[in-house]
C-alpha cells in the first residue's frame, strides 16, 4: 500500500485522477490532495470520505511514495524536485519534463519499459499524443511508420474547468441572443472552431502542434518520424478527436489494420460505418480505451492509411494514463 | 435584364441566393421562386416586395433565362432538362451533374472559361471543394500541386435549415439536462463531432469526401492530383473550416504563399497568429471571400505546406458562387 499525493487535486484532471484511483482500486494508504493556497482547507471526496486539501509547498511531500502532478508546467518545475527529494516518484501531467532526455515519457501500452530507467520523474504525455501513439504503435511495429499528419478536434475540458464553464455560458448566451465576452479563449468558442492551442512559434506552429510531433516521435522511439499537426479547439465538452493520415513503410490493407487494432491493448475498434458506428467524442467520454475507426486507405499515397481516433482527454489523455504509470511502477517493482 | 428562377427558394441556400442577387444588383426582370408543392403560395421577399412561391414543375420555366437550382440531386435530374428545354441556362448547386464530362464545374476565380463550353447546365461545386480550389489555384499555378490532404470542420447549415434547428434545440436541451433525440443526424451533433457526411462507399470514404477529391481535380484541371479528405460535421451553425496539408511540385516558402494569396481573387488573407488573427467560422459567416491563414511549412515533407481555410458554406460554398457564374454568363456573353 502506498501514500499518494495528487497535486492539482481540485482541477479537471486532478479530480479525474481521484476517480480513477478509486475505480481501479489503486492500493492507497494515505491520499493527500494538494492544490494552490486558495483551495486550502477545501474538502474533497475520496472513497466516500472527505479529505482536506492542503497547500502545495516544497515540504508537503513527506512520506509520499507516489506524487501525481497535474498543476501545470511552472508548478511542476518548482515542486517536482522537492517531491523527489522527499522520496516520492513524480508522475507529471505537464509538459515541463516531457522532452527531457533523462525523463521517460510513457504510455504503458506503447513503451512501458521506458519507466524502468526513471530518476524520480516520469512524464505523462499530451492528450492528443497519448491516444495517437496507442493507435499507431501496432501499425508501426507491423509495417513501419514514416509520416503522420494529424488534424485535431479538441474539447474545452483540455483547457480546464473554466473553459467548460465558458463554453456552457457562451452557448446558452448565444442561443438567447446575449453572448458573454470570451475570457478563457481569445475568441468565442461556442459554435466556432479555433485553430489556436498553445502559443505560436516562429515557424507558425503552436506549442500544442509541436508537442504532438515531438512526443509522438519520442514515445514511438522514431526520432526521424515526419509528423505535422493542425490543432483546433471545437465546441465539445470532453474527449478529443483526430483525423490521422499516415504513410507506412510497407503497404498494409485496412482489414489487416483492423485485426491489429482489435488485438491491441487499450484500443477499442469502432468501425462499422455502414451501421453508423464510428468513434464519437460523446461516446468516448468516461471510457479509458482509445476508440479507432474510419480505417481506410489514404488514396492519395500508395502506402497511405487514414483513421479517426477519439479518446477521453481527461482519462487516457491524462489521468488514466498517469494512474497506469503508477500501476506499472508498483507491479513491476520499479518504484 | 433577365428572368431568373430560383429553384428551392425556401431552403437555406435558395434563401441566400435571393439575398445575394439583391446584394450584387443582379439585373433581374422577373424573379420566379420555385419550390416543392408544400411551399406553394408562400410569400417570400425579394427587393422589398413579396413574391409568390410556385410549385416546381416541368412547365414552370417558361420565359426563364437563368435558373438557379438548389433543390437536391434528384430534383435537379428531374427538372433541369425541362428548364434547358424551355430555353434557360441552369446553374445547379447539387452533385447531379458535377462530374459529367459535358458539364462545366466552375468557381469563376479558378476556371471561369470552362463556362463558355456549356450545353445548358453548369454545375456549382461542393461547399468544401469550392473554397479549397480558390485557395489552392494560385499555389498550383505558381509551383505545381501534387497532393492535398483535407480534414474538414463543417457546419450544420450545410445540411439545411432542419439541421440548424436540430443543433439549436439539442444544444439548449443538453444545457438544460433534457436533450431531444437526434432526427436529422444519426447521432447528437450538439457538443459532438461526427465523421460522417454523405453515404459510405466500399472504400470507407463518404460521398462528401469523394466529392472533395473528384471536384478539386476537375476544377483545378489536374486529373492526377492525389487528394484525400476526412469530412467531419461539427457543432457550428454556419461556415466550413478545413485543415489543408499539401505537397507542391517545387518548394515555396510561406511568405511567398502569403504574397500569392494576398493578390488572389476571392481570397482574404487572415494570417497574423501573434495577434490572434486567423480564419474563424463565425468571422467568415456573411462574407463572400475565402479566408486563409495559419500558412506554414508542413515540416513532415520537404515540399509541404499547411493552411487553414474557412468560408461561408451558404455563400462562396453555394449561393455566391452560383450568382458569380450567372454574372459570368451575362458579362461574358456566354448565356
Amino acid at each position: 500500500m502506498f501514500d499518494v499525493a495528487v497535486v492539482g487535486a481540485t482541477g479537471a484532471v486532478g479530480t479525474t485522477m481521484l476517480r480513477i484511483l478509486e475505480e481501479r482500486g489503486f492500493p492507497v494508504t494515505e491520499l493527500r490532495p494538494l492544490a494552490s493556497a486558495r483551495s486550502e482547507g477545501r474538502q474533497i471526496d475520496y472513497l466516500g470520505r472527505p479529505r482536506t486539501v492542503r497547500t502545495l509547498t516544497a515540504d508537503a511531500f513527506e512520506g509520499i511514495q507516489i506524487a501525481l502532478f497535474s498543476a501545470g508546467a511552472s508548478r511542476a518545475r518548482e515542486f517536482a524536485p522537492a517531491a523527489v527529494e522527499a522520496g516520492a516518484v513524480v508522475i507529471d501531467n505537464s509538459s515541463a519534463f516531457r522532452m527531457d532526455p533523462s525523463v521517460p515519457l510513457v504510455v504503458p501500452e506503447v513503451n512501458e519499459h521506458d519507466i524502468e530507467g526513471h530518476s524520480g520523474i516520469i512524464a505523462n504525455p499530451n492528450c492528443v499524443a497519448a491516444p495517437l501513439v496507442v493507435a499507431l504503435k501496432p501499425i508501426a511495429d507491423a509495417v513501419g511508420l514514416e509520416r503522420v499528419i494529424v488534424s485535431s478536434y479538441q474539447s474545452v475540458s483540455g483547457t480546464g474547468q473554466a473553459a467548460v464553464a465558458e463554453l456552457t455560458e457562451q452557448s446558452a448566451g448565444y442561443l438567447a441572443g446575449a453572448e458573454p465576452e470570451p475570457s478563457v479563449y481569445p475568441h468565442p468558442i461556442a459554435f466556432n472552431a479555433l485553430p489556436h492551442i498553445g502559443d505560436f512559434d516562429e515557424s507558425g506552429y503552436t506549442g500544442e502542434e509541436q508537442k504532438v510531433a515531438d512526443e509522438t516521435r519520442k514515445m514511438l522511439g522514431l526520432p526521424d518520424l515526419a509528423v505535422s499537426a493542425t490543432c483546433v479547439r471545437v465546441p465539445v465538452m470532453q474527449s478529443h478527436s483526430q483525423a490521422v493520415h499516415i504513410e507506412t513503410t510497407e503497404a498494409i490493407d485496412p482489414d489487416a489494420v483492423r485485426r491489429l487494432l482489435m488485438a491491441a491493448p487499450g484500443v477499442m475498434l469502432v468501425d462499422e460505418p455502414g451501421l453508423n458506428l464510428y468513434p464519437l467524442p460523446r461516446d468516448a467520454t468516461g471510457r479509458d480505451e482509445v476508440l479507432v475507426g474510419r480505417i481506410r486507405k489514404d488514396t492519395s499515397h500508395p502506402r497511405g492509411l487514414a483513421l479517426w481516433v477519439v479518446s477521453d482527454n481527461l482519462r487516457k489523455g491524462a489521468a488514466t494514463n498517469a494512474v497506469q504509470i503508477a500501476e506499472s511502477l508498483v507491479t513491476r517493482g520499479w518504484l
